[in-house]
C-alpha cells in the first residue's frame, strides 16, 4: 500500500531575515489545519534544556492558534506518541537526538503511525535528518554513538540541511560541504542527497514531495552532477525508492 | 607501567602557506631519526583512491630520506602493523578510517604496540582524531557506521582538528565549531578537547606532551573557558588520565 506519509521538513527553525520559525509560519499553519491538528507535541531530544527549548517552540506556535507540550512532560514517551496526532522534531545535535529516539523505542512507531497517516510530522534541522533514510549527512558532530544511523525513513534519500556551497574562507584546508557530500556519495548504496539550503521546507504529501519555503535546494546523486531546485519545485521523483 | 609512546599528532597535512606537509617537514624528519627509522608505512583508509594517496605522501616524505609504503600493499594488514616500526595515518574521513582499522583489527594491536614503544606514530587530520580517545570530535560526516567511536586511544583526550573559531557568514544560522565542541562537553564523561588549528603538531613523547608546529591550540574543558596555548607550550598535564 502506498504511504499516506504527511511531513514537513525544514532546513532549520532559524532563517535569516526572520524570527525564529516566522518563514515556515504560514505552511505549518496550513498543514497542521489542513490534517485537522490543534495539538503538537514537540520533541526537545535533540537538546538538553528540554522545558527551556521546548517553551521557546510553544511560544510561536501556539500564538498561531494551536497547543504545543514537550513529549519529555509526559510519563511514558511511547504511549504519547501512540496516542499522538502531530509531532514536531526541533533541531539541536542529530546523533543525540537519534540516540533517545531509539532508547524509548520511537523510530518504528513513527514510522508505522507516520506511514498508515494517524501521525503527521514537523521536523527541523535534526528533526530534518532523523526523517530521512539516515543520518549519514548530518552536519553534526558525533557527541554520542547511537545504535545505529538508520533513521525514520520518512523519504528514501538523505538530506544536508543547513546547506551553504561557500567555503569557511579562502585559506583554510578543512572540507567544504560539497566536498564531504561527495565523499558520502563514494559509499556503497549511498543515497541521492537534497542540501536544504536555510529556509527551504520539503512537503511530503503520500507520493508528492514539493520545495517549499524561501530558499531552493540543491540535489547530489552519484550519476549526476549536483543541480539546483528552486522555491516551488517538484522533487516527486526522488520518492521513488532507489 | 608507564606508557611508552611516541607520537607526531598534525592538525592536517596542508597549511596555509606551504606544500604539502612541508611545515612538519623538521618535525618528523628529527621525529624518525631520533626513532631510528628509515621505513614508514603509510595508511591510506581514509581515502578510497589507496594508491593515488600513498604516491602522494611517498613523494613527498621519501624525499626526506624516508622510504614510505601503502599498508594497502601488504598482504595481510595484521602482520605489517606487527612487523612495521613506525606508520603515518592520512586524512580523510575519520569515520571511514575508524571503520576499516577495526575491520582489519588494527585498533588495540596499534595500540599495544604503541604503549611498549615498538611502533612510533604519525597521524594527520582523521589520522589523529583516531590517535584520540575517541572520534566524537570530528569534522567529518559520519558517512559510514563504524562500531564503536572509541578509538587507538593514545591520549585520554580529544582533539578537533582544522580547528577554526570564525563563523562560516554572519547570515547562517548553521552551529559553530565552539558550539558543537560545547555540545560534546554537555555529555557525560565527555573528555577535554583540544582544538588543533592548522599547522599545529602534538609531540606525544612518553609523559611529555609539547605543543609543535607552526600554530598553537585551544583546550575545551567542562570546568574551564576555552584557553590559548602558543607553539613550544607544555600540555603534559593533559597526559593525566581524567
Amino acid at each position: 500500500m502506498a504511504s499516506r506519509r504527511q511531513a514537513l521538513l525544514l532546513s532549520s527553525s532559524n532563517c535569516h531575515g526572520y524570527n525564529l520559525l516566522e518563514f515556515a509560519k504560514a505552511e505549518i499553519s496550513s498543514f497542521l489545519q489542513r490534517n485537522n491538528v490543534k495539538d503538537l507535541i514537540f520533541i526537545p531530544y535533540a537538546q538538553n534544556d528540554f522545558d527551556g527549548y521546548t517553551t521557546k517552540i510553544k511560544n510561536v506556535i501556539d500564538q498561531w492558534g494551536f497547543t504545543v507540550t514537550g513529549l519529555h512532560t509526559y510519563p511514558k514517551p511511547e504511549t504519547a506518541i501512540s496516542e499522538s496526532k502531530a509531532i514536531f522534531i526541533g533541531g539541536g545535535n542529530t546523533f543525540l537526538l537519534l540516540k533517545r529516539l531509539y532508547k524509548n523505542n520511537l523510530v518504528q512507531l513513527m514510522k508505522s503511525k507516520i506511514d498508515d497517516g494517524s501521525l503527521i510530522y514537523i521536523g527541523s534541522s535534526a528533526g530534518t535528518n532523523v526523517a530521512t533514510k539516515s543520518i549519514h549527512t548530518t552536519n553534526d558532530m558525533p557527541i554520542i554513538y547511537p545504535p545505529s544511523f538508520e533513521a525514520i525513513g520518512i523519504v528514501p534519500f538523505n538530506i544536508n540541511p543547513h546547506y551553504i556551497d561557500k567555503v569557511e574562507n579562502e585559506e583554510h584546508k578543512g572540507e567544504t560541504r560539497d566536498q564531504r557530500i561527495a565523499e558520502y556519495l563514494e559509499m556503497q548504496h549511498a543515497a541521492p542527497v537534497l542540501g536544504l539550503k536555510e529556509g527551504a521546507i520539503l512537503h511530503v504529501d503520500g507520493s508528492k514531495l514539493i520545495l517549499k519555503g524561501v530558499n531552493g535546494a540543491v540535489l547530489f546523486s552519484r550519476s549526476q552532477k549536483k543541480s539546483e531546485y528552486n522555491v516551488g519545485a517538484d522533487l516527486s521523483f526522488l520518492l521513488n525508492e532507489i
